[in-house]
């Protein structure tokens, strides 16, 4: 195998797979990058334990400069070949694969022998067998991503909690997550697709995705028993998916109010930073808000006798509603927040001990943002 | 003590100050920032074992839009303070102190009750009795400590050899640093300075002055017995020095050589750090100079069994003298080459076991970086 190309296109498709290769593997060959040349272009592939990540790059690419001498394939440490590629002197570069694995890179008057691996010791990527391919906006699922995901678990416990669950059906897609503390739900129409699914996955795999979607970029999304396969352009992102039943979050959602509040999402935020400020120093990381819709107060607080104490007067866009004093997570509040961007939203509240949520106040039917208050008496 | 003030001014003082204190210290009250009001405007003191800073923000500097309404003084948890300040929603800010160092800083409908310490547990500065000032220029001090610091010892078998080694006499300031493996020297001129001294102040001290000195900013510096004050405009930095004899380093440095290369720092420094890949990753961090003047070779590489090997072709501007084989430490050269800039530069070897030097083509006088070689066989 030898071909030679333009360092900058090949670090491109390094970067790429690289999101798939971890150094902390206790599978030596995954540290690896796999590197094939079919007189066709080059196909790199990283993997890890949850996702794999494969990307061609085409002869037919004239600002590849791609000219692959000898076809063949072979595996070679991925972080240390990385920067030897992007540290090398000239635009181009050559790969040559010689005897026993070993590779030699030039580049200019420098040159690197470096050990390879046996590419036949390297894992198959998984076979996606269904041909029900459903084509999504990457700035839609991007910004799907990035609404639920604050909401995934972090903790080993529930491995259910640790993914994002997709339902599709009747033409709409409805992505959910919760950590039984908070909830975070998008729903979007998907035009023209009569498939049903119902399939969860992982979240880092989802925030590995997210960073790989470019704007305006369609994705092409299949899904088997256990893999689901996103496709952009000429990469293709699998991820195994998680098994079991992701419990039923519709009912948690309250669809009664006795207190509303609206406000410009970074407004809010703003204030909401000011008070964790002070809440991060204490044991009990909880912020209060007070609100009295009659008196047209409403004002957020913390206290915390080690430390000090915290007060601001909020300035809703409006307020209706019951008399309510209601603490939560701030690190919540905040999360919730920036997942509306600059948006007006509205925050309804039942009672000090239920969930309250947030809605923007456009489309609302379509995001909700759950949290769960903290009792604190 | 009460005052209010523009946020920014306050924040740029509060940012100068924070670089003297640490979050780690034992002594709880030098986790604290102290800021003490005057009619003449406020002082803001950080400190901790090595150094201390002082800054004052004048009343009588319209940009500050500082007013003392009463003067006073209190201690403040530093981090804590800081984050709150740089938060708050308005442009000015009012700080009141009350009861029991209670403090409470307001800006727009933002309000922190903080708890305060007694400022008069606060240690005292450092008495600097010299009246003796030697003026410096800030450009030409801050280089001197970034081209000497690199070779300053982070070992605490030595602790002497944690400072760079200052001497003034005739007219002239030497500073030199090593750590045993390496040297680095430079000299310059002081102008009507009939002064003498000689001190060592810690590397780690130097560093944070040198973070602080703003481009075309004279600084004034002063020497007592145990300590030294560097003024910079409104602020005063104080260090320790170390005390004890600072080695002679003055015989270290070779007066002649067997074999020369001269080439452009930046040049020699993308090859190093090629090199360099390689040998991180392998046991001993070695890269080999092979020079044959009479043949015009002159290669850089390493090898490392487990990993591969590297070699490049050099392209020195010219090469003279004995055919030589050398090993070093790419790291120590990496240090020693950015510490040149863009400049043109000599490098002389006397033999594989000898230190080499470094000095740049113009002024060689004034700047070298010395370098001791690895034995290989």
């Amino acid at each position: 195998m030898k071909f030679s190309i333009k360092r900058t296109a090949f670090v491109n498709s390094l970067n790429i797979v690289s999101r798939a290769i971890s150094s902390k593997t206790t599978i030596p060959i995954l540290t690896g990058l796999k590197i094939v040349a079919t007189k066709d272009g080059l196909i790199l592939t990283g993997s890890n334990a949850d996702i794999s990540i494969e990307t061609r790059i085409k002869a037919s690419n004239a600002d590849n400069k791609l000219a692959i001498a000898s076809t063949g394939s072979i595996v070679l440490p991925a972080r240390f070949f990385s920067s030897i590629v992007k540290k090398l002197p000239q635009d181009t570069m050559t790969l040559d694969v010689t005897d026993n694995f070993q590779t030699r890179i030039t580049s200019g008057s420098s040159s690197f022998d470096i050990n390879g691996l046996d590419p036949t010791n390297y894992p198959h990527l998984p076979e996606i067998d269904s041909d029900d391919s459903i084509t999504l906006s990457g700035d839609i699922f991007k910004e799907i991503i990035q609404q639920t995901v604050i909401a995934v678990s972090d903790q080993e416990s529930r491995p259910i909690l640790n993914g994002v669950h997709f339902v599709l059906s009747d033409n709409q897609l409805v992505a959910v997550a919760t950590d039984s503390h908070r909830l975070s739900q998008r729903k979007v129409k998907i035009d023209d697709s009569d498939k049903s699914f119902d399939f969860i996955i992982p979240g880092d795999s989802l925030v590995e995705l997210s960073r790989m979607i470019k704007e305006h970029q369609d994705i092409q999304m299949r899904i088997s028993e256990n893999q689901v396969l996103f496709t952009l352009d000429e990469t293709s992102f699998y991820s195994r998916l998680l098994e079991g039943n992701y419990p039923d979050t519709s009912r948690l959602i309250p669809t009664t109010s006795s207190t509303t509040l609206q406000f410009e999402a970074p407004v809010l935020l703003s204030a909401i930073e000011r008070a964790s400020l002070l809440s991060h120093e204490s044991r009990n990381n909880v912020v209060k808000f007070t609100l009295k819709p009659s008196q047209k107060i409403a004002t957020i607080s913390g206290n915390s006798p080690d430390v000090g104490k915290v007060e601001e007067n909020l300035q809703p866009d409006s307020m209706d509603g019951e008399d309510l004093t209601i603490s939560y997570n701030p690190d919540y509040m905040k999360d919730a927040l920036r997942s509306f961007g600059k948006t007006m939203i509205n925050i309804s509240f039942t009672s000090p001990l239920r969930p309250f949520t947030l809605v923007p106040t456009e489309e609302k039917e379509n995001f909700v943002q759950l949290i769960t208050p903290v009792r604190t008496f």
